[in-house]
């Protein structure tokens, strides 16, 4: 019989679970929860999915926000997006079933990897433009996780002289440009507005709003910046740009603009194919071919 | 009988050649010259270094800057500091031996991972700091090459707001503000004064010049902001720091910086122990195993 998980992704603003079969097909209704502000209730919501799904899957997969050690299934280090003290949750201990831990940018790019966007590339970067920004790294074919599964994370510096806190507690990491909340950060910085929304922007950019435009362009030149570095360092077939904010990007663009300016030799751009539960659905794979 | 290899290792400023055993030993004498400004000039200095030695080795293993394609043993993009057309050079056409290309810093990784700094660390990166900035990745004890021989550029952006030029093309790579000439171009703008040498700064600093001194820690920050973005994005044992420009850095200082600032586990900053011509040593070694 076909196995099946439960499969949740754990983000910064958003938490979804569903059930995902091991071909990687959606098989139950996604549910939806705004992520807890506190580690108590955290436990609590966890446990109420737990309890309700874990009886009819074979095993639970969680895609999550910060890196990942799967020696002993914890986070290593959370975000500043998620409660603090989140990395002390014992996921395991929340249910009889097998629970499987990866970071949400990890499973994400096997997802892409194994049925989207970059499935004929044995070499892969994957990039979830969210809340932050997660990164997730296909090497001839692996995931590749590090010495202890922290790797992919897109904290490199874009400015060496300190201009913008990133939620990692360090400064100017590229996680502080090239998400929406970078975005938003952005718009404030060039239009000295406080209120501006990255919702603002998008609108703005869709109304032909030109200052808006400019805000818009310099976040998408700050992720062309990163992609350039990315692809020196890998040398990767291909890079997916995945989440909320990979929409309203120019993948055309970018593609050749990185192509420009690179030593190395020519790369894809792609947007994410595997849909906005690519995290739950690589999670999943993962989990069920272990 | 044991292997022998005539190894050059070509950079910007100098080039090298030694005889180097299968065990890693230099048993000839070090040749240094300096490197041809033109193509034709290059390929009558090599034609005669071969010619001299080859009926005396094996194979002839050639550590160089530039990225390098193993499928066909050609220079995918050489850096600015080497001659318009260097990529061009048919390297095997010179020799009736076989002719082994690694780019310098992947040789040099490979060095400190089979018998220096690195030796027991499975993921480890080497900076070869010069006249540029070299990269080598070692993964899971094996050389990281990317898809195409392209991995480990040290071009990866230290601004996105397009300050200084690199050799590369591009604007503001990590080889353009950690490299020697990275040092020299950092003390001209400080102090604006475009006469300023690299070597001005170091002696100033030996001499307790408070202006030198804070030209020099803005360079070594630089290459601090690098080191922090390689481990959130490689997450590796350690990193090992080579080249003319390595020994005038404060190994301490930088690891117990990087350590403070990443969303990895920690990692160790090492200075090279394989000598100044680990590339030799390292293109060697590698020629020999093929």
């Amino acid at each position: 019989m076909s196995q099946k998980a439960l499969a949740l992704d754990i983000g910064g603003t958003k938490i979804y679970n569903t059930i995902v079969d091991e071909n990687g097909n959606i098989c139950g209704e996604i549910e939806k929860h705004s992520t807890p502000k506190t580690i108590d209730e955290f436990n609590i919501l966890l446990k109420n999915i737990f309890s309700k799904y874990e009886n009819d899957v074979d095993i639970i997969a969680i895609a999550t926000a910060g890196a990942v050690n799967n020696e002993n299934n914890k986070v290593i280090s959370s975000t500043g997006n998620l409660p603090k003290g989140y990395n002390q949750i014992n996921f395991q201990a929340l249910s009889n079933k097998k629970v499987f831990l990866e970071n949400d940018a990890n499973a994400a790019a096997w997802a892409e990897h194994i049925l989207g966007a970059s499935k004929n590339c044995p070499y892969s970067i994957i990039l979830t433009l969210g809340t932050g920004v997660g990164g997730g790294i296909i090497l001839n074919n692996k995931l590749y996780k590090g010495k202890s599964g922290g790797a992919g994370e897109m904290h490199f510096k874009m400015y060496a002289d300190k201009r913008r806190r990133c939620s990692c507690g360090s400064w100017d990491c590229f996680e502080a440009y090239a998400s929406g909340t970078g975005l938003r950060k952005t718009a404030q910085e060039i239009l000295n507005n406080q209120n501006i929304t990255t919702y603002d922007v998008i609108e703005g950019v869709k109304n032909g709003d030109e200052k808006m435009q400019q805000v818009f362009t310099k976040w998408q030149d700050d992720i062309l910046a990163g992609l350039i570095g990315l692809t020196n360092l890998f040398d990767p077939d291909c890079i997916v740009l995945s989440g909320s904010m990979a929409e309203f990007v120019d993948t055309n663009y970018l593609e050749s603009s990185v192509n420009e300016e690179i030593v190395t030799t020519p790369i894809k751009v792609y947007r994410a194919t595997a849909g906005n539960y690519s995290g739950m659905i690589g999670a999943a794979l993962l989990a069920m071919s272990k």
